[in-house]
Formats: C-alpha cells, sequence, structure tokens
C-alpha cells in the first residue's frame, strides 16, 4: 500500500458510498456510523433477527462488534454472518474485550470458526486471547503492544486465513504472507471511547470497495491514524479531539495522506 | 406558519418545557436528548412494556423511532401508542429505513394502521415504501427526492388523515389538504447521523405544544433547517456541526427566524 | 474533604486506572465512557447475565444506572450486585427517574434493599421517592432542590448505611452522620443529557479508589462541578460544553481545584 491506493480507495468510497451493516455496540453506534458518513460510506446499525439477511444482501460488507454482547445479538451475528458469507460480501469481526470473559472469548472464537471474517480487528490483548494466549487484558483495554502479540498474531493469521489487524502505538495488519506496519496515529487516540471499533467500522468500508482484505486493513489504519494526528493537532484533550476527528476523516485530502502517511512492508 | 407562529412555539416549549417520550433508536438516543434539552422541552428514553402507559400519562407527546428495532420494542410501541391515543396525545411517528427490510415495512405500516399518528416524519425513500410504493432505499438513507415522492406523499396523507412531514433539500408537510414547503437547511446535514430522528423527536416537542400538527411539523423542520444553517457556517465539517447545531437551537433568536425562514404554502 | 484531598485522588486514578464496571442506560454509555476515559479510569460497559460476575471480579467498582431498564437487565444489576458486594468492591446505584414510574420506584428500591450499595447518586426528585416520599418528579428531570430533599435524604441515609448524593444547584452529600455540600457548578449542565448520570460513573472512579465513600463521592461532586463551570467558560451552549468538559476533566490542574473548590462540612 502507499499514498496512492489509499486515495483511489477513499475516492471509490465516495464515488460508491457503500452500504455498511454493522452489528455493534451500544457505546459505539453513534461514533461509527458519524465515521462511516464522514467518509462517504453508508451505515446502517440492524440487529434484528428478522431482519439481518435482508439488510446483508444489500450491503457491501458486514461489521460485527462484540462490544456489549448478549445471546440474542450473538445469535443475529452467526445469521448475519452466515449470510454474508453465502453473498460473498466480507465480513469484518472486532473481538472487543475477547480475554476478559469467557463469554467473550468463546464468542469470539466462534464467530471466527462458525463464519469466515475476512478481517479480524482489535488490539493486542484481544488479538492474543483469540489465538488461544493468556493476555494482561482488562476489561476491553489493551495492557500488551503489538510488538508483543505479533507472533501469536502471524500464528492465528496463517491457520484462519483471515487478515489480522492489530491496533497499537503501531498497527500491525499480517495475512496472506505478508506484514504491514503502519506508524500514524496520536497517543490520545485511547483515551477516546470507540476509536478501536471506529477503526473496525472503516476497514468495513474499505473492504465493501477493495478486494484485498489486506489492503482494505491497512488503508484503515492509516486512515484513522492520519485523521487522528490531524485531529489531535487542532484540539485541546479528548473532547475537542472528536468532532475535529470526523472533520478530518470528511476534509481529508490527497496531500494529507502523501505527507503523513508512514507505513512499512 | 411564519416568523411569527414559529416564534410563539418555541416560547411555549421554552416556558411549559413539555416531557417528550421516545421509544427510538440506539444510535439516536443521546443527539435527540441533547436536541430536546436544547430547545427546552424534557426528554425521556424509556422502552419497558412494563412502565411505557405511566409515562405516556405524564408526557405531552409520544416519539416512535424503528431505527434499530426489535419485535420486544415494537409490542413496547404498540402499547405506548395505544395509550398515547387513549390520553389524546400526538403521536408522532418515523418510520427509519421502512422500505429497506420487510421488518421495517411492515412495522411502520402496522404502527400507522394500529395507532393513528398525529404525524408521520421521514424521508422520501421511506415515506414512499409506507405508502406502498417501491422506493429505491439503500438502507436507512434516502436515494428518492421530496418532489418525486409528492403524489404518493399525497395520497398517503388523504388516506391516513395524518400529517406527512418529509425531510430532503426542500422539505415536504401535507395533510389536511394543505402543503407546506420548507427550504431551510443545509446540505452538509445528511453526512450527520441522527438528524432525521432528531427532526422527529423535536417535531414531537412542537406536537406536544401546538393543537395542529401540520403547524407543529412545519415549524419543527423550519427550526431544524434554521439551526442547521447556522450551524453549518460555524463549523468546518460533520463533526464541528453537531455541537454547533445543539448551541444554534440553544441561542436561536427571533431575528434569526425572521432572516432566515424561508417557505412557502 | 478539600484541594489536597481531591487532588490526591484525581493522582490515583491516574496511575490505577481503576476498572469501572457499568450498567447503565442506552442514552449516556458514550459519555460516561468517554469521561472515565478523560479521568484515567478503564471503563466497562457490560450487561449480559454470563459475563457480569467476571467482569466484577476484575473491577474496582460497579456502577448501576436505571435509565433504560427493563426487566433482563435489571436481573443482570442484581448478580453483579451481589457479586459486588461478596468482592468487596463499592456499588454505586443512579435512581434514575425513581418516582416516575411504578417500575423505576420499585426497582430502584429493590436495588437498594438487596445489595448493599456504597453510595446512591440521584436527584432531588429521585432521592425523595427512593425515600418513599412523592415528589414533583417530571421524567427523569428534578423539579425538587437539595434544600427541599435535606430531611428525607438524612432519614434515607441512616436508615440504608449508604452515603446520599444528591446533585442540583448545590450539591449534597450526606451520610456517616456527616453532610457535605458543594457549590461548584452551572446553570447550563441540566441542559446536557446524562451529565447526572456521569457524576454517578466518576464517583464509581473515586470509590474504587478511595475506602471512604463519603470522601469518593464529594470528591467526584465537585471535580464535576469544577471541570463543568471551566467547560461553561470555553463554550457558547449546551453542544460545545461536552467537548470542552471531557477536555476540562482531561487537562485539570491542582491550581483549578485550588482556584475554586467551594465546599462546606
Amino acid at each position: 500500500m502507499d499514498a496512492n491506493t489509499l486515495w483511489q480507495d477513499i475516492e471509490r468510497i465516495h464515488a460508491a458510498a457503500p452500504l455498511v451493516h454493522n452489528i455493534t455496540n451500544y457505546v459505539v453506534m453513534n461514533i461509527t456510523a458519524n465515521a462511516l458518513l464522514a467518509i462517504g460510506a453508508s451505515p446502517v446499525m440492524a440487529h434484528a433477527l428478522e431482519e439481518v439477511e435482508e439488510l446483508v444482501a444489500l450491503a457491501g460488507s458486514l461489521v460485527l462488534n462484540i462490544g456489549t454482547l448478549s445471546p440474542p445479538w450473538v445469535q443475529s451475528m452467526i445469521r448475519a454472518g452466515i449470510a454474508a458469507n453465502k453473498c460473498g460480501i466480507p465480513v469484518i469481526l472486532d473481538p472487543v474485550g475477547c480475554g476478559a470473559t469467557s463469554l467473550r472469548t468463546t464468542t469470539a472464537q466462534r464467530l471466527l470458526s462458525e463464519l469466515s471474517p475476512a478481517i479480524v480487528r482489535g488490539n493486542a490483548s484481544e488479538i492474543m486471547a483469540l489465538a488461544g494466549g493468556t493476555p494482561d487484558t482488562k476489561g476491553v483495554d489493551s495492557t500488551n503492544s503489538t510488538e508483543e502479540c505479533e507472533p501469536a498474531v502471524r500464528e492465528l493469521a496463517e491457520q484462519s486465513g483471515c487478515i489480522l489487524s492489530v491496533s497499537g502505538a503501531t498497527d500491525l495488519i499480517i495475512g496472506q504472507g505478508r506484514t504491514i506496519r503502519v506508524f500514524n496515529g496520536h497517543p490520545i487516540m485511547p483515551r477516546i471511547t470507540g476509536l478501536g471499533c471506529t477503526a473496525t467500522a472503516i476497514t468495513g468500508a474499505f473492504a465493501a470497495i477493495n478486494p484485498s482484505p489486506l489492503q482494505a486493513a491497512a488503508h484503515a489504519m492509516a486512515l484513522m491514524g492520519i485523521a487522528g494526528a490531524i485531529a489531535a493537532e487542532k484540539s485541546t484533550g479528548p473532547g475537542t479531539f472528536q468532532p475535529q476527528f470526523l472533520d478530518a476523516l470528511y476534509n481529508i485530502q490527497k496531500k494529507d495522506i502523501e505527507q503523513r502517511l508512514q507505513v512499512q512492508e
């Protein structure tokens, strides 16, 4: 990936306005919907068992996020995921809090094995737990670095065939025998709730228009990091960061990407 | 309607602080509650079957919004709506995503027929689907203009006896043999999630203090459009728009309305 | 309490980043999570019956808020609360809308009697209703002053052994035979949804690191009031207040507290 491929995908999202179907958590529904709208995608949040298959049939991608999971919602995620697999649209899984409780760990592992997610995006602790390791998780915040979890991520990527996208100070995107590191971002970002979930939703928008899940995942993390850095420069704390972040997603120009993108493959 | 009648209603809301009972979707609960507080109304969000009748009895209006519907919530909407009809308080229905899935279409049609909403507020695609047409809907965003849907809206208004309030580049309020067009607003507004739902909630506040649902619907759309234009001038994208929009609702003066109101009847 | 004890607790939260487990309402999940992150705590929102005991075991405190209650969520609150009592971590109860419906009143009274909350935080109407009085409640907004409810609060504190923290123009913290009044705050604060719930969540963060629930409750109300006053100075209405409020929580300095704190014991 480079500035050209990222910009090309942003233009594709603007042009296609892909429908991204989210079954996600209560905390982040508003910010993830706003972030998707800001980049030109069309979000829909819908969890009723009775309608998820119909919505998946209209959608460009399906985002599953277990942040405030309960058994009926998991049932809907499974049904929607099976429909997405049948339709051939990419499933993006965010295993929020995997490792913190057995409900979360077993649910994330079940979604990974019963569905075929194109991309799994989480923090280092969550991905380590998903890989069967024992991370130092505390609730939904990671206490591991992406460096620590790299061997586990690599193994899980090989076993599962998924792209693994791990956010942290350095973002790590691993899959298909390749590794991309994204260095963009800002230290204030973990102090705002839902930015990880927003990264997952935006990954869904890129996956809807780019057939390579590796590129889609890397583009999403790079855009998040660049918009985050712009927002941090224009704000005075985590509160003013949020409106500036949505503005940065909305106003981003090719030159912002050319000047700021820091990736390594 | 004119600037005087709109301002009079805003002052009534300030004075009466009507309780608006919302059974609404997860995505917009926060922004709609904040918008209602900003204009001086008193919002309550409550969906438990066990308490909706009691709350309706305290409320000035009932807002039903199917944005993240599931069968138990629909059951509560029905119970609350019947109670509202009995108490004689106005019901405002927002058929979010009507036309996108059969669950949404049948639920919206059921709420329209089993209850007697005073006002239905939606986008063009939703209202066309509610009228039995086949809109070009995509998820919850409209792909039809209010002009296209005008004949269907007129027919539905006659059949149902409701006021139909259709948001778009031009807002269309039809009912009781009358048609009001509101030209206020700003093109960035569809890029912020929940502004349609906010229009519905604010319609609820006006309906609580104005016995004419036609005027209430038109006043709400005009206030939304004027506050939206003010916010757009003070912001640099959809993120900074939101806080400015709530400030504009809170700070609006009679002269803002006099200078900006653009309506046609 | 004084500026030194408050600042000491803020530093403790920064150092310990306590996990605060919230079973709370849909309207405020985002803002309360962001407020907890802004002060350096680590929020988790989780309501599934299957996982609440496991999360409580990791947490420093448990916040129960009935703002959009339904029977399954109450069941989870009970289970989590019993686990918290067993673990010896403090339970903070926010009886949102107590007095408005019998479901809310009986649920709040049940949570108070079946669990042993360390602190109950609500507005004057809610606390009067919880004490068995008949407040002038309207929905979830208080129509009583903290002065009016003081005798009822004092009695409830004695009967229950809880600390009662009542927010209003003057905040009243009563328990263990002591009374603390906090005069900080700003009149715009009731115009923003979820600030009461945010006070409760922040009370949870202080309770997680301070063994005195009286001090924890008073520190939380003082920090809320000071951050609210700072935010009000930097904003032009309830919309711009919110990002400024989170920034104020994040950026607060010892000198802000020394200059502004107004308490009486």
